[in-house]
C-alpha cells in the first residue's frame, strides 16, 4: 500500500491559478487517454484540502463533462478543513490537525489498496512531513501560470526523490513518476 | 537560427535558491552527459540577467570544476544589467532596455548559429513578451525548493508551448523541449 501525491501541475510548478481555477488544464490532456483510469482504480481512500474539496463542488459541471460524475470518487475521501463544509454525498469524512492519526483511519479504509493525496500541495507537503508520502506522479502540462498554487511547498533536495518514470502524452503533458525515500 | 531558453528548474518551478544559489543542481546530473556539450556546440550568443552573470563569477571555483573553466563561454556574451558591472573577460556587452535592438545585434554576432537566453526567468520572459523565444529547453531536477527565483515569471496558456520530447537522464533529472508558437 503507498501514499501517492497525484496532481497536474504547469511547468512552472502551480497546480491551479491563484483563484483555484483548473481551466487551464483541461484543453491539455483526455483525462481517459492518461494515467488515471490505471492509478484510481488502485485506490481506495483519499485525502484533499478544503480548496480542492470546494473548487469540486464549485465544477460539477466540468467534473461531470471530464469524469462522467459531478462526484466522481467511489472511495472514502478525507476532507482537511479547519471550516464547517457540507458533506454533498455520503463517504466524506472531515479532518484537522495531525495528518499522522487520519493516515491511520484512512489506510484501515483503503483495505490494502493506496492512499491519494489528490491535493494542494500544502497538504501533500504535511504527509511528507510526516515521512508518510511514498510517490509523487505528477503531469506537467505545456502551459506556465506564472503565479498560483503550489505544487509543493518545501524544500527537498537530493537524493529523497528519485525519478522512476517519464511519459509523454502528445505534446500537452508529460507524466513523471517519484520514489520518495526517506 | 533559432532562441532559446535552456535552463535547469526544480519539479515546483525554481532555477535557484532566493539567493541565487544552484548548489541544488550539481550533484543531480553530470553536465557532460547531458545534452549540454551538443546545445553549447551551436550556440552563437549568449544573453543573461545580472544576477546570472554574478553567480557565475561568484563561483569561478564551482563553475570550473563542472566545465573545466572559470568563464566557460568562447560566445560573446550580452549582460541585462541597470548597474555597473566589471567585464571579467572579453567579448562581454552590457546592455538594458527592449530585447528587441540587443537581439538583432547578438543575431549579427551569432552568425547562424543559436541565441542562447541563460536566464534568469524575468529575462527569458521579455524575449517572449518580444516574440522572439523559440523553444524553452528546461532540465527538471528530482528536488523541490520551495521558494526561489522563478522558472519563467508568465501565464502562457495552450497551444503556446509543444511538448516536442522529453529524455530521462536517470533518476535525478528530466529534460523537456518545448517548442513556442506564436
Amino acid at each position: 500500500m503507498k501514499t501517492q501525491y497525484y496532481t497536474a501541475s504547469s511547468l512552472d510548478g502551480f497546480i491551479a491559478t491563484p483563484d483555484h481555477s483548473l481551466d487551464w488544464l483541461f484543453p491539455l490532456a483526455d483525462i481517459n487517454q492518461s494515467s488515471y483510469p490505471e492509478f484510481i482504480a488502485q485506490i481506495g481512500a483519499i485525502a484533499m484540502g478544503a480548496s480542492t474539496y470546494e473548487w469540486t463542488m464549485r465544477n460539477s459541471d466540468a467534473v461531470a463533462a471530464e469524469t462522467g460524475s459531478a462526484w466522481p470518487y467511489t472511495q472514502p475521501v478525507w476532507v482537511f478543513t479547519h471550516r464547517e463544509l457540507p458533506a454533498i454525498t455520503e463517504n466524506i469524512y472531515f479532518a484537522q490537525g495531525d495528518v499522522r492519526a487520519v493516515h491511520q483511519t484512512m489506510s484501515a479504509a483503503a483495505k490494502g489498496k493506496n492512499i491519494w493525496i489528490a491535493g494542494g500541495g500544502g497538504l501533500a507537503a504535511q504527509f511528507f512531513d510526516a515521512g508518510l508520502l511514498d510517490e509523487m506522479i505528477i503531469q506537467i502540462g505545456s502551459v506556465t501560470l506564472g503565479k498560483g498554487q503550489p505544487l509543493f511547498p518545501r524544500q527537498v533536495l537530493n537524493p529523497v526523490m528519485r525519478l522512476k518514470s517519464v511519459q509523454q502524452m502528445g505534446e500537452g503533458m508529460v507524466e513523471l513518476r517519484y520514489d520518495i525515500v526517506v
